[in-house]
Protein backbone atom coordinates (compact mmCIF):
# COMPACT_ATOMS: atom_id res chain seq x y z
CA UNK A 1 0.00 0.00 0.00
CA UNK A 2 1.12 3.20 -0.75
CA UNK A 3 1.94 5.84 1.93
CA UNK A 4 0.14 9.00 2.53
CA UNK A 5 3.40 11.05 1.29
CA UNK A 6 3.09 8.74 -2.01
CA UNK A 7 -0.44 8.81 -2.37
CA UNK A 8 0.41 12.99 -2.24
CA UNK A 9 3.30 12.49 -4.69
CA UNK A 10 1.03 10.59 -7.60
CA UNK A 11 -1.62 12.95 -7.19
CA UNK A 12 0.28 16.08 -7.72
CA UNK A 13 2.06 13.74 -10.70
CA UNK A 14 -1.29 13.38 -11.96
CA UNK A 15 -2.50 17.20 -11.76
CA UNK A 16 0.58 18.46 -13.56
CA UNK A 17 0.25 16.02 -16.19
CA UNK A 18 -3.14 16.68 -16.72
CA UNK A 19 -2.88 20.18 -16.59
CA UNK A 20 0.28 19.97 -18.97
CA UNK A 21 -1.91 18.07 -21.73
CA UNK A 22 -4.62 20.47 -21.61
CA UNK A 23 -2.33 23.37 -21.86
CA UNK A 24 -0.31 21.14 -25.29
CA UNK A 25 -4.11 20.94 -26.66
CA UNK A 26 -4.81 24.20 -26.32
CA UNK A 27 -1.97 26.79 -26.85
CA UNK A 28 0.29 23.95 -28.90
CA UNK A 29 3.50 22.58 -27.63
CA UNK A 30 5.73 24.48 -28.34
CA UNK A 31 4.21 27.19 -27.10
CA UNK A 32 3.70 26.17 -23.49
CA UNK A 33 6.48 26.91 -21.41
CA UNK A 34 7.57 24.80 -18.21
CA UNK A 35 6.60 28.07 -16.28
CA UNK A 36 3.21 27.82 -18.02
CA UNK A 37 2.39 24.19 -16.54
CA UNK A 38 3.79 24.88 -13.55
CA UNK A 39 1.62 27.86 -12.90
CA UNK A 40 -1.18 26.74 -14.19
CA UNK A 41 -1.07 23.50 -11.67
CA UNK A 42 0.10 25.20 -8.77
CA UNK A 43 3.58 24.50 -8.42
CA UNK A 44 6.85 26.06 -8.55
CA UNK A 45 8.72 25.47 -11.46
CA UNK A 46 11.32 23.71 -10.10
CA UNK A 47 9.00 21.07 -8.56
CA UNK A 48 7.67 20.85 -11.93
CA UNK A 49 11.15 19.08 -13.31
CA UNK A 50 11.11 17.13 -10.20
CA UNK A 51 8.46 15.66 -11.34
CA UNK A 52 9.43 15.46 -15.36
CA UNK A 53 12.90 16.41 -16.25
CA UNK A 54 11.90 17.51 -19.80
CA UNK A 55 8.80 19.03 -21.30
CA UNK A 56 8.69 16.24 -23.85
CA UNK A 57 9.02 13.96 -21.15
CA UNK A 58 4.89 14.89 -20.14
CA UNK A 59 4.11 13.55 -23.63
CA UNK A 60 5.90 10.17 -23.38
CA UNK A 61 3.41 9.66 -20.14
CA UNK A 62 0.84 10.15 -22.50
CA UNK A 63 2.15 7.84 -25.41
CA UNK A 64 2.72 5.34 -22.81
CA UNK A 65 -0.67 5.19 -21.75
CA UNK A 66 -2.59 5.18 -25.20
CA UNK A 67 -0.18 2.65 -26.65
CA UNK A 68 -0.83 0.87 -22.95
CA UNK A 69 -4.38 0.86 -23.70
CA UNK A 70 -4.12 -0.25 -27.87
CA UNK A 71 -1.63 -3.15 -26.36
CA UNK A 72 -4.66 -5.02 -23.64
CA UNK A 73 -7.01 -4.93 -26.79
CA UNK A 74 -5.08 -6.29 -29.11
CA UNK A 75 -3.86 -9.05 -26.51
CA UNK A 76 -7.09 -9.48 -25.61
CA UNK A 77 -8.36 -10.53 -28.95
CA UNK A 78 -5.77 -12.38 -29.74
CA UNK A 79 -6.66 -14.38 -26.15
CA UNK A 80 -10.21 -14.43 -28.04
CA UNK A 81 -8.99 -16.40 -30.97
CA UNK A 82 -8.50 -13.50 -33.79
CA UNK A 83 -5.90 -14.34 -36.42
CA UNK A 84 -2.78 -11.90 -35.91
CA UNK A 85 -2.40 -10.74 -38.83
CA UNK A 86 -6.52 -9.30 -38.26
CA UNK A 87 -4.90 -7.99 -34.94
CA UNK A 88 -2.33 -6.21 -36.16
CA UNK A 89 -4.34 -4.64 -39.18
CA UNK A 90 -7.03 -3.52 -36.12
CA UNK A 91 -4.03 -2.01 -33.86
CA UNK A 92 -2.61 -0.35 -37.47
CA UNK A 93 -6.27 0.74 -37.74
CA UNK A 94 -6.59 2.39 -34.03
CA UNK A 95 -2.96 3.99 -33.94
CA UNK A 96 -4.15 5.86 -37.45
CA UNK A 97 -7.10 6.89 -35.43
CA UNK A 98 -5.37 7.78 -32.63
CA UNK A 99 -2.47 9.68 -34.00
CA UNK A 100 -5.58 12.07 -36.09
CA UNK A 101 -7.17 12.60 -33.11
CA UNK A 102 -3.57 13.69 -31.09
CA UNK A 103 -2.09 15.16 -34.43
CA UNK A 104 -0.88 17.89 -31.76
CA UNK A 105 1.10 15.61 -29.45
CA UNK A 106 1.74 13.04 -32.03
CA UNK A 107 4.75 15.40 -33.77
CA UNK A 108 6.01 16.60 -30.58
CA UNK A 109 6.65 13.06 -29.72
CA UNK A 110 7.70 11.66 -33.16
CA UNK A 111 10.48 13.96 -32.91
CA UNK A 112 11.44 12.91 -28.99
CA UNK A 113 11.78 9.39 -30.98
CA UNK A 114 14.21 10.78 -33.05
CA UNK A 115 16.09 13.14 -30.56
CA UNK A 116 19.38 13.44 -31.67
CA UNK A 117 20.27 12.75 -27.73
CA UNK A 118 21.11 9.08 -27.72
CA UNK A 119 19.70 8.72 -23.97
CA UNK A 120 16.42 11.20 -24.77
CA UNK A 121 15.91 8.62 -27.56
CA UNK A 122 16.07 5.61 -25.64
CA UNK A 123 14.26 6.87 -22.86
CA UNK A 124 11.51 7.37 -25.86
CA UNK A 125 11.74 4.37 -27.52
CA UNK A 126 11.23 2.54 -23.57
CA UNK A 127 8.08 4.39 -23.26
CA UNK A 128 6.47 3.36 -26.39
CA UNK A 129 7.25 0.23 -27.12
CA UNK A 130 5.33 -0.08 -30.23
CA UNK A 131 8.14 -2.58 -31.71
CA UNK A 132 7.78 -4.90 -28.94
CA UNK A 133 3.69 -5.12 -29.08
CA UNK A 134 3.89 -5.96 -32.90
CA UNK A 135 6.49 -8.95 -32.25
CA UNK A 136 3.64 -9.74 -29.03
CA UNK A 137 1.08 -10.34 -32.16
CA UNK A 138 3.23 -11.59 -34.62
CA UNK A 139 4.80 -14.38 -32.33
CA UNK A 140 2.12 -16.98 -33.26
CA UNK A 141 3.01 -16.64 -37.15
CA UNK A 142 6.54 -17.26 -36.43
CA UNK A 143 6.09 -20.54 -34.77
CA UNK A 144 3.80 -21.64 -37.25
CA UNK A 145 6.62 -20.77 -39.78
CA UNK A 146 4.53 -18.32 -41.88
CA UNK A 147 7.20 -15.76 -41.28
CA UNK A 148 10.62 -14.77 -42.95
CA UNK A 149 13.14 -16.92 -40.95
CA UNK A 150 16.06 -14.98 -42.06
CA UNK A 151 15.15 -12.15 -39.71
CA UNK A 152 14.91 -12.24 -36.56
CA UNK A 153 11.05 -10.99 -35.27
CA UNK A 154 12.34 -7.95 -33.14
CA UNK A 155 14.18 -6.63 -36.52
CA UNK A 156 10.63 -7.25 -38.61
CA UNK A 157 8.22 -5.68 -36.23
CA UNK A 158 11.01 -3.25 -35.24
CA UNK A 159 11.21 -2.03 -38.84
CA UNK A 160 6.84 -1.66 -38.92
CA UNK A 161 7.18 0.49 -36.22
CA UNK A 162 9.61 2.77 -37.90
CA UNK A 163 7.44 3.05 -40.88
CA UNK A 164 4.72 3.88 -38.52
CA UNK A 165 6.86 6.52 -37.15
CA UNK A 166 8.15 8.26 -40.22
CA UNK A 167 4.67 7.99 -41.94
CA UNK A 168 2.81 9.57 -38.93
CA UNK A 169 5.50 12.14 -38.69
CA UNK A 170 5.57 13.07 -42.11
CA UNK A 171 1.55 13.00 -42.42
CA UNK A 172 1.86 15.40 -39.54
CA UNK A 173 4.38 17.58 -40.41
CA UNK A 174 3.07 18.22 -43.93
CA UNK A 175 0.06 16.89 -44.91
CA UNK A 176 -2.38 16.68 -42.06
CA UNK A 177 -5.33 17.14 -44.52
CA UNK A 178 -5.15 13.58 -45.98
CA UNK A 179 -5.87 10.64 -44.14
CA UNK A 180 -3.27 8.70 -42.60
CA UNK A 181 -5.15 5.86 -42.36
CA UNK A 182 -4.90 5.05 -45.76
CA UNK A 183 -1.21 5.53 -45.92
CA UNK A 184 -0.73 3.86 -42.82
CA UNK A 185 -2.29 0.41 -44.35
CA UNK A 186 -0.62 0.28 -47.78
CA UNK A 187 2.93 0.94 -45.84
CA UNK A 188 1.80 -2.16 -43.85
CA UNK A 189 0.61 -4.56 -46.93
CA UNK A 190 3.87 -3.27 -48.27
CA UNK A 191 6.15 -4.37 -45.04
CA UNK A 192 4.05 -8.04 -44.91
CA UNK A 193 4.09 -8.94 -48.35
CA UNK A 194 7.18 -7.05 -50.26
CA UNK A 195 6.79 -4.37 -52.97
CA UNK A 196 7.42 -7.72 -55.67
CA UNK A 197 4.87 -9.41 -56.97
CA UNK A 198 3.77 -12.82 -55.30
CA UNK A 199 2.90 -13.82 -59.04
CA UNK A 200 4.00 -12.33 -62.01
CA UNK A 201 0.90 -10.02 -63.18
CA UNK A 202 -1.15 -10.42 -60.22
CA UNK A 203 -1.38 -7.63 -57.94
CA UNK A 204 0.10 -8.56 -54.78
CA UNK A 205 -3.09 -7.39 -52.55
CA UNK A 206 -4.17 -11.14 -53.41
CA UNK A 207 -2.17 -12.60 -50.83
CA UNK A 208 -3.67 -10.58 -48.14
CA UNK A 209 -6.97 -12.66 -48.47
CA UNK A 210 -5.20 -15.67 -47.73
CA UNK A 211 -3.26 -14.71 -44.74
CA UNK B 1 29.78 30.71 -70.04
CA UNK B 2 30.79 31.90 -67.11
CA UNK B 3 31.72 35.41 -66.72
CA UNK B 4 34.51 36.33 -64.63
CA UNK B 5 32.64 37.21 -61.50
CA UNK B 6 30.99 33.88 -61.84
CA UNK B 7 33.44 32.09 -62.15
CA UNK B 8 35.06 33.61 -59.31
CA UNK B 9 31.59 32.84 -57.07
CA UNK B 10 31.91 29.39 -57.91
CA UNK B 11 35.86 29.07 -56.61
CA UNK B 12 34.68 30.90 -53.29
CA UNK B 13 31.82 28.49 -52.75
CA UNK B 14 34.11 25.21 -53.38
CA UNK B 15 37.06 26.94 -51.02
CA UNK B 16 33.95 27.20 -48.38
CA UNK B 17 32.76 23.65 -48.96
CA UNK B 18 35.88 21.79 -49.03
CA UNK B 19 37.22 23.62 -45.84
CA UNK B 20 34.64 23.04 -44.02
CA UNK B 21 33.78 19.09 -45.04
CA UNK B 22 37.55 18.68 -43.89
CA UNK B 23 36.94 20.47 -40.86
CA UNK B 24 34.02 18.88 -39.76
CA UNK B 25 35.60 15.72 -40.39
CA UNK B 26 38.60 16.80 -37.97
CA UNK B 27 36.64 18.01 -35.47
CA UNK B 28 33.35 16.63 -35.46
CA UNK B 29 29.98 18.29 -36.67
CA UNK B 30 28.61 20.21 -33.65
CA UNK B 31 32.24 21.37 -32.86
CA UNK B 32 33.17 23.55 -36.16
CA UNK B 33 30.98 26.91 -36.07
CA UNK B 34 30.33 28.95 -39.23
CA UNK B 35 32.76 31.28 -37.20
CA UNK B 36 35.38 28.36 -38.04
CA UNK B 37 34.61 27.32 -41.09
CA UNK B 38 35.00 31.33 -42.66
CA UNK B 39 38.44 31.67 -40.32
CA UNK B 40 39.76 29.37 -42.32
CA UNK B 41 38.73 29.82 -45.85
CA UNK B 42 39.51 33.19 -45.34
CA UNK B 43 36.22 34.80 -45.73
CA UNK B 44 33.90 36.92 -43.78
CA UNK B 45 31.39 34.81 -41.46
CA UNK B 46 28.33 37.24 -43.31
CA UNK B 47 30.25 36.00 -46.81
CA UNK B 48 29.74 32.32 -45.34
CA UNK B 49 26.17 32.92 -44.80
CA UNK B 50 25.57 34.18 -48.18
CA UNK B 51 26.67 30.90 -49.53
CA UNK B 52 25.10 28.74 -47.04
CA UNK B 53 22.34 30.33 -45.23
CA UNK B 54 23.13 27.28 -41.87
CA UNK B 55 25.81 25.18 -41.65
CA UNK B 56 23.91 21.93 -42.69
CA UNK B 57 23.82 23.46 -46.05
CA UNK B 58 27.56 22.31 -46.47
CA UNK B 59 26.37 18.84 -45.39
CA UNK B 60 23.17 18.61 -48.29
CA UNK B 61 26.07 20.18 -50.74
CA UNK B 62 28.37 17.08 -49.95
CA UNK B 63 25.58 13.94 -49.80
CA UNK B 64 24.14 15.72 -53.47
CA UNK B 65 27.41 14.83 -54.69
CA UNK B 66 27.66 11.19 -53.75
CA UNK B 67 24.26 10.26 -54.66
CA UNK B 68 24.97 12.02 -57.69
CA UNK B 69 27.63 9.40 -58.13
CA UNK B 70 25.70 6.76 -57.14
CA UNK B 71 23.17 7.83 -59.29
CA UNK B 72 25.51 7.90 -62.57
CA UNK B 73 26.78 4.36 -61.79
CA UNK B 74 23.46 3.01 -61.41
CA UNK B 75 22.00 4.28 -64.34
CA UNK B 76 25.27 3.23 -66.42
CA UNK B 77 24.79 -0.07 -65.31
CA UNK B 78 20.24 0.03 -66.20
CA UNK B 79 21.75 0.96 -69.48
CA UNK B 80 24.07 -2.05 -70.15
CA UNK B 81 21.59 -3.99 -69.24
CA UNK B 82 21.76 -5.23 -65.14
CA UNK B 83 18.79 -6.55 -64.27
CA UNK B 84 17.12 -3.44 -61.77
CA UNK B 85 16.91 -5.48 -58.70
CA UNK B 86 20.59 -6.68 -59.04
CA UNK B 87 21.25 -2.69 -59.60
CA UNK B 88 19.52 -1.79 -56.85
CA UNK B 89 21.54 -4.24 -54.21
CA UNK B 90 24.24 -2.87 -55.45
CA UNK B 91 23.20 0.65 -55.16
CA UNK B 92 22.24 -0.35 -51.64
CA UNK B 93 25.67 -1.96 -50.94
CA UNK B 94 27.35 1.83 -51.86
CA UNK B 95 25.02 3.02 -50.04
CA UNK B 96 26.16 1.36 -47.03
CA UNK B 97 29.64 1.66 -47.48
CA UNK B 98 29.49 5.39 -47.93
CA UNK B 99 27.50 5.70 -45.08
CA UNK B 100 30.37 3.27 -43.26
CA UNK B 101 32.99 5.65 -44.32
CA UNK B 102 31.22 8.77 -43.84
CA UNK B 103 29.75 8.20 -40.43
CA UNK B 104 30.88 11.83 -39.07
CA UNK B 105 28.67 13.45 -41.69
CA UNK B 106 26.43 11.01 -42.29
CA UNK B 107 24.46 11.73 -39.12
CA UNK B 108 23.56 15.26 -39.01
CA UNK B 109 22.69 14.97 -42.72
CA UNK B 110 20.26 12.63 -42.02
CA UNK B 111 18.91 14.80 -38.96
CA UNK B 112 18.57 17.48 -41.18
CA UNK B 113 16.28 15.24 -43.39
CA UNK B 114 14.06 14.97 -40.42
CA UNK B 115 14.26 18.88 -39.68
CA UNK B 116 11.03 19.92 -37.65
CA UNK B 117 10.87 22.99 -39.60
CA UNK B 118 9.50 21.85 -42.75
CA UNK B 119 11.07 24.21 -44.90
CA UNK B 120 14.39 22.88 -43.87
CA UNK B 121 13.39 19.54 -44.61
CA UNK B 122 11.60 20.05 -47.80
CA UNK B 123 15.35 21.45 -49.08
CA UNK B 124 17.05 18.19 -47.62
CA UNK B 125 14.78 15.90 -49.17
CA UNK B 126 15.28 17.73 -52.47
CA UNK B 127 18.77 17.82 -52.36
CA UNK B 128 19.04 13.82 -51.73
CA UNK B 129 16.23 12.03 -54.07
CA UNK B 130 17.25 9.19 -52.64
CA UNK B 131 13.56 7.87 -53.59
CA UNK B 132 13.65 8.88 -56.59
CA UNK B 133 16.53 7.30 -57.63
CA UNK B 134 14.95 4.09 -56.54
CA UNK B 135 12.37 4.66 -58.32
CA UNK B 136 14.25 4.95 -61.40
CA UNK B 137 16.04 1.61 -61.25
CA UNK B 138 12.60 0.15 -60.36
CA UNK B 139 10.42 1.49 -63.04
CA UNK B 140 11.57 -1.45 -65.77
CA UNK B 141 9.77 -3.65 -63.44
CA UNK B 142 6.80 -1.83 -63.38
CA UNK B 143 6.03 -1.87 -66.56
CA UNK B 144 6.65 -5.66 -66.50
CA UNK B 145 4.29 -5.90 -64.10
CA UNK B 146 6.44 -7.08 -61.67
CA UNK B 147 5.99 -4.90 -58.95
CA UNK B 148 2.78 -4.64 -56.79
CA UNK B 149 0.36 -2.33 -58.48
CA UNK B 150 -1.87 -0.90 -55.60
CA UNK B 151 1.09 1.55 -54.17
CA UNK B 152 2.19 3.70 -56.74
CA UNK B 153 6.24 3.47 -57.99
CA UNK B 154 6.72 6.40 -56.08
CA UNK B 155 5.34 5.93 -52.44
CA UNK B 156 6.89 2.19 -52.81
CA UNK B 157 10.26 3.66 -53.47
CA UNK B 158 10.08 6.66 -50.88
CA UNK B 159 9.27 3.73 -48.07
CA UNK B 160 12.59 2.02 -49.39
CA UNK B 161 14.61 4.89 -49.10
CA UNK B 162 12.80 5.67 -45.38
CA UNK B 163 14.17 2.81 -43.95
CA UNK B 164 17.82 3.36 -45.15
CA UNK B 165 17.44 6.84 -43.95
CA UNK B 166 16.63 5.48 -40.14
CA UNK B 167 18.98 2.11 -40.49
CA UNK B 168 21.33 4.78 -41.32
CA UNK B 169 20.52 6.79 -38.42
CA UNK B 170 20.10 4.44 -35.82
CA UNK B 171 23.42 3.02 -36.95
CA UNK B 172 25.57 5.91 -36.78
CA UNK B 173 23.81 7.21 -33.23
CA UNK B 174 24.17 3.92 -31.42
CA UNK B 175 25.93 0.90 -33.07
CA UNK B 176 28.92 1.83 -35.27
CA UNK B 177 30.55 -0.77 -34.31
CA UNK B 178 28.28 -3.44 -36.22
CA UNK B 179 28.18 -3.19 -40.08
CA UNK B 180 25.77 -1.44 -41.61
CA UNK B 181 25.44 -3.52 -44.53
CA UNK B 182 24.25 -6.67 -43.39
CA UNK B 183 21.31 -4.16 -41.46
CA UNK B 184 20.05 -2.48 -44.69
CA UNK B 185 20.07 -5.37 -47.06
CA UNK B 186 17.99 -7.65 -44.47
CA UNK B 187 15.68 -4.36 -44.72
CA UNK B 188 15.99 -4.31 -48.35
CA UNK B 189 14.95 -8.09 -48.42
CA UNK B 190 12.06 -7.13 -46.06
CA UNK B 191 10.65 -4.23 -48.12
CA UNK B 192 10.68 -6.27 -51.22
CA UNK B 193 9.48 -9.35 -50.69
CA UNK B 194 7.86 -8.61 -47.45
CA UNK B 195 7.77 -10.07 -43.70
CA UNK B 196 4.64 -13.30 -44.94
CA UNK B 197 6.75 -16.13 -46.28
CA UNK B 198 6.06 -16.98 -50.00
CA UNK B 199 5.34 -20.29 -49.52
CA UNK B 200 4.40 -21.63 -45.78
CA UNK B 201 7.28 -23.14 -44.14
CA UNK B 202 9.80 -22.34 -46.21
CA UNK B 203 12.01 -19.26 -45.22
CA UNK B 204 11.16 -16.21 -48.05
CA UNK B 205 14.84 -16.21 -48.74
CA UNK B 206 13.79 -18.44 -51.83
CA UNK B 207 12.09 -15.56 -53.89
CA UNK B 208 15.31 -13.65 -54.01
CA UNK B 209 17.15 -15.95 -56.42
CA UNK B 210 14.11 -16.17 -58.48
CA UNK B 211 14.08 -12.25 -59.20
Amino acid sequence: MLTLRERQKQRRRDRIFRTAINLFREKGFHQTTATDIAKASHVSRGTFFNYYAYKEAVLLDFGAQLLGELREQALAELNQGSPPLEVLRRLWNRLAEVSERERVLLSPLAYELLNPDPQRAKAAFEALPLGDLIAEILYPLKIQGRLRQDMSLERISRSMADVYLLSALRWAAYTPGRQLKDEMNKFLDLMLEGALSREVGKPAKAARTSS
